[in-house]
């Protein structure tokens, strides 16, 4: 008998965190949040991986293929430098980009800083998951996670995942049963 | 003597609605709107076929190279779904894919419902035809239209296609003779 | 001893400015606006081309690899026109395409024309250099700058290029030392 509970993929994409060097906020920050948002049974799978293109596609495979989470979230990895390949990799890996995340949460971004426009960051679908590229920066994983959150349950129903139960009182989504 | 009468391609995707299960509403909303902002001679030019890329590509290069429509406008397909093909059969016929439509219509989507950023429509050049992929609902058919259209007849024209007069009164274009 | 004089390059796309039958706006107008936000000392690489995919790719690399300019900004050949063809000429020689440039510059040029949709402008990083379309219009010219450039510095900052000092008094610019 397969587990109800629904299993959520934490990635934090970072050469610095995962040498050890650097204390990886950007993980705890994005579990902390659904945390707070789900309603449902749930079970965080996290992972770290340096800035290396071809780990990150085989991170997010194992996530979405062997692991079953039907949510992948990342930090890290989508700005301008060249060691920032998160986007390259999320885009790998999927079947479909879904170009109104990335516009949204630019959009959210830039009411906090003009450098929002520098960031890459993407969404698209692999099978029945979904992979929502986040920023590093504690503060804005939780803007952008506010903003495109609402529309998460529906898309994960849409591409024949479970429905993700939420906390009204911290976030209205939409939908539901 | 070619005529002069301006026409205008009509697409409905949907498997349900081309085997019959369904009704077939966005194909009329598309029509009622052009009907009510055209106020040239124009035929429409209509067609219904499934979820299939093959076929909604064939369909769009029958309507683009042999129908001489100018405009061609699609409803359905455009969501994260498996089946959802519609802007991956609009990319593959297309020379230019114009950015700027899509995310304008997700912006005037997003004040009605947060699902707008699930939606992946474009619109893209062949040749001298503009291809605009529109939502499935009537109502956000006419949101996204009344949005983009303003900028509907400009393009046309700097694609080497016809004027299309409008009625102000219902619709305000920018240029004109 | 390498110079630190900043170099700028500035590329006109037209194929009747480069052939002398209309006066090119564009380019002086993008090097009116750098003279009045740029602070440190800096020297214009001037290119004028007609709107033909390759001359445009070698114009681009010449000013990014041989020149050594850590900005590019090009003016023209956006549209959704047959010759059109700078965003296809960028794309081809950049590493990676920052959206977040596109879209905001869309978003700006919507206040003024609905016709702003039609513009496929976008932005990408060669190396350690940063090249940004523009419209063909002076007054586009400057919204899309004003909105832009703010992010620019910390951007070529990222991609290891020099820290662009500019006058806050023209344009408020984020980061800087």
């Amino acid at each position: 008998m397969q587990s109800t509970t629904v299993r959520i993929g934490f990635v934090t994409v970072s050469d610095r965190a995962s040498r050890g060097e650097y204390q990886d906020l950007g993980g705890p920050a994005m579990q902390d949040w659904l945390g707070k948002a789900l309603a449902c049974d749930w079970e965080p799978v996290p992972r770290m991986v340096p800035d290396e293109q071809p780990q990150i596609e085989a991170v997010l495979k194992e996530l979405c293929d062997q692991q079953g989470c039907c949510l992948v979230v990342t930090t890290g990895g989508t700005g301008p430098a060249r060691r920032d390949v998160t986007p390259e990799a999320t885009t790998a890996v999927c079947d479909k980009i879904l170009d109104g995340f990335g516009e949204l949460m630019r959009l959210e971004s830039l009411k906090v800083v003009p450098t929002a426009i520098l960031s890459r960051q993407i969404a698209g679908i692999r099978n029945s998951s979904l992979i929502i590229n986040l920023p590093g920066k504690p503060s804005a994983i939780n803007d952008c996670l506010m903003a495109v959150f609402p529309a998460v349950p529906t898309c994960i129903k849409l591409i024949d995942g479970p429905w993700l139960e939420t906390n009204d009182d911290f976030i209205k989504v939409f939908g539901g049963c």
